[in-house]
């Protein structure tokens, strides 16, 4: 989103600074991402004794990537699941193809 | 993860700084979320004509975020379709019950 190429700039404030930022999306969505970054900057200013908004920005940028993460560990665990189930709605499926086929 | 409460005290270097952060999980869980800040951070200063590391560490920030949303939306997407499979899949087989039902 912050890379070269095509889209709209939108301007938006996080921690009390103006940044430019480019929306490959509807700039609404970017406006939303700024928000959760401002949100997780101040939650992490109002907890930790710290006034180095360096500091504060990278612990917004672990905590963001931690729930990235973790989302992206729930998702794979999902898919599994997911892939187990078809497997043994197939094997069901074969199943009763085979009792039917076996039916008068 | 960077919070008050129990947790082991994992040391961490992202961009150059060494922070002290609390592992929650394991703290080999913590380094790899380190890591993708600290390479998120490099990337984006090889290619933002900034030596503004705070407005690294925030552009790093957004760019996770924006990763984030955008599992988010995925994983809503897929929950959508896995409801909609499950009922098609229940339709059926109330639809083969009722079938099985009727024969003698």
């Amino acid at each position: 989103m912050t890379g070269r190429g095509k889209g709209q700039l939108v301007q938006v404030e996080i921690y009390g600074q103006r940044y430019t930022l480019k929306a490959t999306k509807d700039p609404s969505w970017v406006e939303s991402i700024a928000a959760h970054v401002d949100r997780k900057m101040r939650e992490i200013s109002a907890s930790t004794p710290t006034v180095d908004s360096l500091k504060v920005a990278i612990l917004a940028a672990v905590n963001i990537a931690d729930e990235f993460f973790q989302l992206k560990v729930e998702g794979e665990a999902i898919e599994d699941r997911i892939a187990e189930k078809a497997e043994q709605l197939s094997d069901l499926l074969e199943e009763s193809l085979r009792e039917r086929g076996g039916r008068p």
